[in-house]
């Protein structure tokens, strides 16, 4: 078996990893899907992680729980409103204290433990402007701690964390996912759904997805 | 309140943590210690955490749950038997994939959380050479990529990751602990404990400890 083309990457079920995904597969990669449940307010994006995982038909799917609303620190995972009023400048208070650095972490140890040498993960530095742990230098950084963490590093191989999407627009992000194939319809980014898993077409999240699809002369296939 | 003096330490309720959270106090930190579950085979460390946290009355004790067993990969985490023939060199196979990435993501998480900029964590090269992850390259990167992750590094704040015993020999770190004045009766550092808790005094771990107290003319108080 050539654990080469195993890639790990980081599920969500929302609009950009799921395009990563379909990226991913096209690369020839073996895609194992690692989802983090971080106590999230509501499920509707573990259904939609495991949709989009079954959809891609991936080699695995992993579920890790972790809670971290043990310290808070979020609008995600605390009991605070999260804001409707169009997107702001500076760190959001959807912000959730280290969350990309704990989930990359997560998805070291699952790459260490299956002999997978790259890493995927969606995150994107234009829409996320505030989010520090969504830049491109935390991410190399993150690349060369990893390479230092891990067996790999010891014996010399490389591994590689892949954020491809990180500087697209979110138009860029769904041309490239259409052109690809993907379902958009599978997908779920609200930061607060309705209790059937509908979105709330408010929080940023929404926002920014419908303008881009907008921009296509498309409305938004998950709000149909 | 003066949140700079905060300081997050991750606590196994080992003689490594417990001396390194003797040294942050006379330092003169206000410790948050952070014990994480990983899927231990066995609750004897969770109880000597516990114990210690509260000998040393830390501000909080938070225990984060994570199962690594989700992939495995570890005789700690998996139904692999720990051996007990004394030291070997390279890889040991109770390494357990990326563990320190994930537990000082977590604190990490925490420190953010909650203010602190200093984080402490017991981890040492000299005994373990062969985890990756206890090298103070590992710790350096880890430092930087951190800076990078959070809002402290995008307002300038420059948070810190002390691993004080890093390239101290055993015996270097209990002298300095029976100068702090800890007793190393309440820690429990054994891979493999009997069901009442008590350490097997055959693993690498019960090995190096029994030695190093053994150098210093001393039996070692968890054995009585």
């Amino acid at each position: 078996m050539d654990d080469s083309k195993r890639a790990v990457l980081l599920l969500s079920g929302g609009l950009d990893s799921t395009t990563v995904l379909a990226m991913a597969r096209e690369q020839g990669f073996d895609v194992y899907a690692l989802t983090v449940l971080y106590g999230q307010r509501h499920s509707a994006e573990i259904s939609a992680a495991r949709r989009v995982g079954q959809h891609f038909g991936v080699s695995d799917h992993k579920f890790a729980d972790i809670d971290l609303r043990l310290w808070g620190g979020s609008a995600l995972t605390d009991n605070i409103e999260v804001p409707k009023d169009g997107v702001q400048a500076g760190i959001p208070i959807t912000y959730v204290p280290a969350r990309n650095t704990v989930m990359l972490s997560l998805a070291l140890a699952y790459a260490e433990a299956i002999g997978a040498r790259d890493i995927f993960v969606g995150v994107n530095a234009v829409d996320y402007s505030g989010y520090p742990d969504c830049r491109p230098k935390f991410i190399r950084a993150f690349e060369t701690m990893a390479n230092l963490a891990t067996k790999a590093g010891v014996e010399g191989a490389k591994l590689s964390i892949h954020a491809p999407i990180i500087d697209w627009t979110k138009t860029q992000i769904i041309e490239e996912g259409l052109r690809l194939g993907v379902d958009y319809a599978l997908t779920h980014s609200c930061y607060d759904p309705s209790e059937e898993g509908r979105p709330c077409r408010a929080c940023d999240s929404c926002r920014i997805r419908i303008g881009a699809f907008a921009e296509l002369g498309m409305s938004d296939p998950a709000l149909s």
